[in-house]
């Protein structure tokens, strides 16, 4: 592809030759004269330089000495769109498995595919184009919009419902049983949990990832979010549109999350609080309370990043803190 | 189902009219005029009283304002049994699918339901009334006791013996090798885990968790216990009787946890330590030594809950008292 | 089997009765009187004298008060290799299950088993003495090494590669797309993941494990290295030789360890960073920061282990600090 029909088709300003030919897309470190790569960090603008790249996608308008430059204004999404033209996407035949087991209750639209070992139950609609791998393992009563896709081993119980272009990834769990139980009499019972999940368009789910039912009612996943690897997500949670939740963290119970929320990697989240839309929770901390609209809270437990940030700064030096005061006034210090 | 039948099957006392028919159970947010519903956190009693529910379960005496009440000491309880009631729970054909692999040296008793795809090693007991869902995987020699429920894709190893009454949830490893390994001249090597796991009754565990099997004899779950989504139980630990992992948590190998003791969400434990019973240890903490009996530990280290309640709160203000510090005598300070 | 020969077996030195007969091996608690016993931590060498072994391994030149011993300068190493001799490895069949599902276009050499219900795609390459379990589900265009094995349920995506002797429990993804999105016009695109994964010699991999394939190029992880369960590796990561990664930890994207690098349980670290070869990184801690090489790094954020135990010494004490304070000068306390 000539770096002018990219251009073009991206809609970037070109800078330099734009006749010479891209073979490849390639991270900088690999790039050779064959290579588009792709620059939005100016920390690597001198490896750009240096870089065998033939081009660069870059936001940046500075001088790059001579390189052929693609300017965008948005890089990093020009780039997913080259992608999707460089790298075709798998297609999968169209049909029903003959080892699949699908109850003929269920009702399977046109151009989708049901693979191999696939095990679909009662009164399910699987609408257009939906893509089911091997080995997955759909409950009674479930709907599959349109466009949705599931990776091998996906299993869904009952009542669960996807709206259109779901991504769910090997080895996710919807619709798991919550976690509850009632003491009585010293005894542990389970509460029958006999609520639902609904998860809206547009929503990507990691490998291994667990949305457990609602208790009585549903948890619901808003358009647009995204949920990494190994996550949980406890019964009668909700998200709003687009939250993004980071590798192996968990919302507890009942937890409302607006929309747009991030919650960076190995946080969580204590249950039945909101967090408000637009908040920023960072990585490894712990939420125990309300979190206002456009917040960034940090730590454990969760506050304010600002105040986080100067409580961890003295911490750094408590050392100092402690010895100063020692030589004021002694310590009873248990050590000494 | 008429309240007065509610009440006498529950064991509730009745205020109100009895004759009035509950047609459904609601959370309190959704109840309406024909539903029942339920209230133990007296914070949401102005909701409760607002509600459009005809009825309400709780354990509170006050007036609630001319709403029909079903007072009973453990409204939980009783709410869980109601449940049951007007959820039927889901029936699975009894008999062994045609697309299941059983070898014949396993033996399954009357009433199960082997479903699909499931694959099952040699000399296995399957006990009556079991339920293994599609796409399970069960080894050599595994006992599974009366009334188990495998959901879908639960993987047990060889030499796994589950008691009655077991639920396993999608996802659930049973009897994986623990994380043992010999360094020998620069190389890390395998020690072979050749222990197993016994899980007793009534036992419960969540989507995607993994328990790991004795390195020489065996990981054991105490009866009761509750076992959250993606917890991780290493080689050797033993769980005391009605213990509760939260989602998450992770307990090293050969830790013992008494009986009745909680593990709050994402907390772990270094391995060979006791926690003694009915101890409780908070979200995200880190136990790094042994609990005593009936402790509350938090934080990471864990300590006692009150010191690290008293701690926090010294922290949060730890900025005023670093600014009272450099007012006395001005501490060398690497940023001034 | 003879003392003598189990010392000769693993080159140990025999203090006492060669002639007496080993029938199992025992940990120290339930050893009895036909035990071989082990012992390294000399905190229990009392136990060790008190139990009933008939003999212990060990590495102690101390007086055990007439135990018969083997003294190995490696006992684990040694203890490892007798439940080798003592517990014979599972054998599998050799040859394809009938339920297998594999493409015509995919080799399988010599002296491989493929289980039941095992799904493959095109173009895979699976060597000799390889280990398939039933359920697993591999990719198109897979290379799967000489010996390996994968536990049952294990799934890859397209174009990931095995080396030798890997060994993949259940559950474990390898391959599934990294968490890559471009924010565009206030929607979140997903960015196509192109590249791959490279699981080099000797790596085991524990229950539920995700291993994301790179963003365009591959993450690697390097010969020797073992991953506990429900880890999370992100795109791009690369790992050197004969890291260890325990349970419930995780790496962020492109973060790269050196060789022998240590994550101890839950711990976690930030993407684009580098930890050197040899370093520790605590249970718990969240690395935000290259970590150099041989460091012992430990916190929320890590930092230092010897600069983070000071610093919780003096936080264990901060009530006396602050009470020291206040007698000195009132502290202004929005609670007084």
């Amino acid at each position: 592809m000539r770096l002018r029909e990219i251009a073009e088709l991206v809609g970037a300003e070109l800078v330099g030759d734009g006749e010479k030919e891209v073979k490849k897309l390639s991270p900088l470190h690999s790039a050779d004269c064959n290579s588009l790569t792709f620059l939005t960090n100016p920390k690597y603008k001198e490896q750009a330089i240096k870089s065998e790249a033939l081009a660069i996608l870059t936001n940046s308008k500075e001088n790059f000495e001579g390189k052929i430059l693609l300017i965008h204004k948005n890089p990093y999404s020009a780039w997913a769109k080259l992608l999707r033209v460089f790298y075709k996407e798998k297609e999968f035949l169209k049909g029903i498995d003959r080892t699949a087991i699908v109850d003929k209750s269920s009702k399977i639209e046109e151009n989708c595919h049901i693979g191999a070992y696939v095990v679909m139950g009662r009164n399910c609609v699987v609408k257009e184009g939906v893509v089911i791998e091997p080995h997955c393992v759909i409950g009674d009563n479930c709907i599959i919009g349109e466009n949705c896709h599931l990776y091998p081993r996906v299993v869904l119980y009952d009542n669960v419902e996807l709206s259109k272009r779901v991504i769910l990834h090997s080895g996710v769990v919807v619709g798991s049983d919550g976690f509850g139980y009632a003491e009585d009499e010293g005894k542990i019972r389970k509460v029958p949990q006999v609520g639902s999940v609904l998860i809206e368009d547009d929503v990507e789910i990691g490998a291994n990832t667990t949305v457990d039912r609602g208790s009585l009612e549903k948890t619901i996943l808003g358009a647009g979010s995204k949920i990494d690897n190994l996550c949980q997500i406890a019964h009668n949670v909700t998200l709003g549109k687009n939250c993004v939740i980071i590798a192996q963290s968990g919302i507890s119970g009942s937890t409302q999350l607006g929309d747009g929320v991030i919650m960076s990697g190995q946080s969580g989240s204590v249950g039945h609080i909101k967090i408000g839309s637009f908040s920023i929770i960072g990585a490894k901390s712990a939420v125990t309370k309300d979190v206002p609209y456009k917040s960034h809270y940090t730590g454990i437990p969760a506050q304010d990043h600002k105040k986080y940030l100067k409580e961890q700064a003295i911490l750094r030096r408590i050392d100092k803190l402690y010895e100063t005061l020692k030589k004021i006034k002694e310590i009873k210090d248990d050590r000494d």
